[in-house]
């Protein structure tokens, strides 16, 4: 029963495991209580309100003008200049087009990482290597950071992507959680002529859903994919709901505060388990256990979904807890 | 003044007109009566009502059990096969990507037509013929055919279709505006081997900013593409509300015949301010004017926005008004 759920080659196939998939979870632990508490993303459980929409933002055509309201939104919240940022139907959509537009033949991936990296550039034919040390990333066609690291929450200094970037060809770094970690590890305030920074607004905000990211790049590298993804990627929904949420200050502080709040009791719980942390963000934490697959196994039978790693059999990743009896849940599993 | 707005060499910056873009023409017209009547596009003026949405279909990335089940909901009112369809945010996007997934060197489109097949395929490289004859298309590596035809409603028989079929390499059938004819006119029930066929939610739902559009094609060919877009393309609203719509019999039922009334109605109205009728579906009507220019421009000073043609300068499409008030505008406008 659970190698159906724990298959995390993270294939691209329809029902392979990827992350924040409860319905393959119910299928493969049938007897698991309901609802299930699903811990297996980094995405805020706690999201941004969702105001009531205007008509339009659903039956119109997205407006050039609301489109660039919502990067010059994004932009402020990234401290980035406007014309450098492209909005796109989620970061994945650009994880997924980079490599149809930006043709190379060598990638280098610091590792371990989120799978879509190498396997996006596998799939339009690039040759990928994933490197433990950021100077093997050196000489590269393309080089690929995730920064802070999903899952390890691992942290590059921005100077040294910097000086990486001048030997690269192109440098993505994927800041999917960086909302989380102050801005100064953020390359999005001065992306290197041939870097391209990736952002997601589903995660900090809780709106996976909504399918909203972007891309921080030079001017005319911003413009170029802007073109690709043509004159509507971005959702009327998304435009007016990012929009908002990205001006919202208070919002965003008082989140972030209790991420962290949430992230030190989840570790004080996985260590009063028996684990190791290994590291995380305040949006999910990584930790080592003797018998991972046990208790990924054991927690999935009381109806909580963490993430495996098949490379890397001693981890499981978990995400916040949501209310208080998801904590309970999670706490009394955790002692069984 | 007029310039801008009728620039329709349909550029891809950011502020060149395309269609539905209100904020150009309010720049271009500012002392028109507020608010604008936009009859600029094809999409159904009255759209399908969006329910009260579940949180998780903003919060939760979406699953791929939900996106199969919107595929099947797709697949039933398009009459085609379930393992056949592939869900995409916006047929825009499919049009965007293709030609970034299929190389071809040298491109047929069937003219006079929608001008983002042409560019799209020459963004990626491709030499592009707009043809005027079916026949002219035999040869190409790719084939493209808008089907009823966007603007002038011109149908092409799916049997000629198949025939051209087996002398391309791939035929793209762009049936965005199918909704609206019988399923008969459809090759979504049947692609050929080689075919690929595009419909539109957005338009005939009247939901345009949710962006979403459907390939229909072989089953390995719509495995590749669903691959290509990654897991979680389609937004969780779009996921539920399409869903919901496509099994609402009544609502298209009862769509269709307030369209064909309000086509006709449409008709009159143009017929009596010395327009001839070109042709159209029953989402748009295409019309003649002595003096199109003259015409644009004085209904964009009455506030009322319609769709020019570079290449046809005595063209002017006109969507459906979506009430009263907005037919007496029209009407006004016409008969000054």
């Amino acid at each position: 029963m659970e190698s159906d759920i724990t298959a995390t080659d993270e294939g691209r196939g329809r029902f392979t495991y990827h992350g924040g998939d409860l319905a393959a979870a119910r299928s493969a632990y049938p007897g698991a209580p309901e609802p299930w508490v699903d811990l297996s993303t980094g995405i805020n459980p706690i999201p941004y309100a969702v105001p009531s929409l205007p008509m339009d933002a659903w039956a119109a055509l997205p407006s050039a003008a609301a489109a660039r309201a919502l990067e010059a939104a994004a932009a402020r919240a990234y401290g980035a200049e406007p014309d450098n940022i492209v909005g796109a139907p989620g970061t994945e959509a650009l994880i997924q087009w980079l490599p149809r537009l930006h043709r190379a033949r060598r990638v280098g991936v610091l590792g371990f990482t989120y799978g879509d990296h190498a396997r996006s550039w596998r799939s339009a034919g690039a040759e990928v290597d994933v490197v433990d040390d950021l100077a093997a990333l050196e000489g590269y066609d393309v080089a690929v950071v995730v920064n802070p690291n999903n899952p390890d929450g691992r942290l590059v200094e921005p100077d040294a992507l910097v000086r990486l970037a001048r030997r690269v060809g192109l440098l993505v770094v994927d800041e999917a959680f960086a909302d989380v970690v102050s801005s100064d590890w953020s390359l999005a305030t001065r992306p290197p002529p041939n870097g391209l920074v990736l952002r997601s607004f589903g995660k900090f905000f809780g709106l996976a859903g909504l399918r909203l990211g972007f891309a921080v790049t030079a001017t005319d590298r911003a413009t170029s994919l802007r073109a690709a993804f043509g004159p509507w990627a971005v959702s009327g929904p998304a435009v007016a709901v990012g929009t908002r949420a990205f001006a919202d200050d208070v919002w965003a502080s008082s989140s972030l505060t209790r991420l962290a709040q949430d992230a030190g009791r989840l570790d004080v719980l996985l260590r009063d388990a028996g684990a190791v942390l290994v590291g995380g963000t305040t949006l999910y934490r990584l930790a080592e256990f003797d018998d991972a697959a046990g208790t990924f196994d054991a927690l999935a039978h009381a109806g909580l979904l963490t993430r495996p790693f098949a490379e890397r059999p001693r981890w499981l990743r978990f995400g916040l807890p949501v209310d208080e009896a998801a904590w309970q849940r999670l706490s009394g599993a955790l002692r069984r």
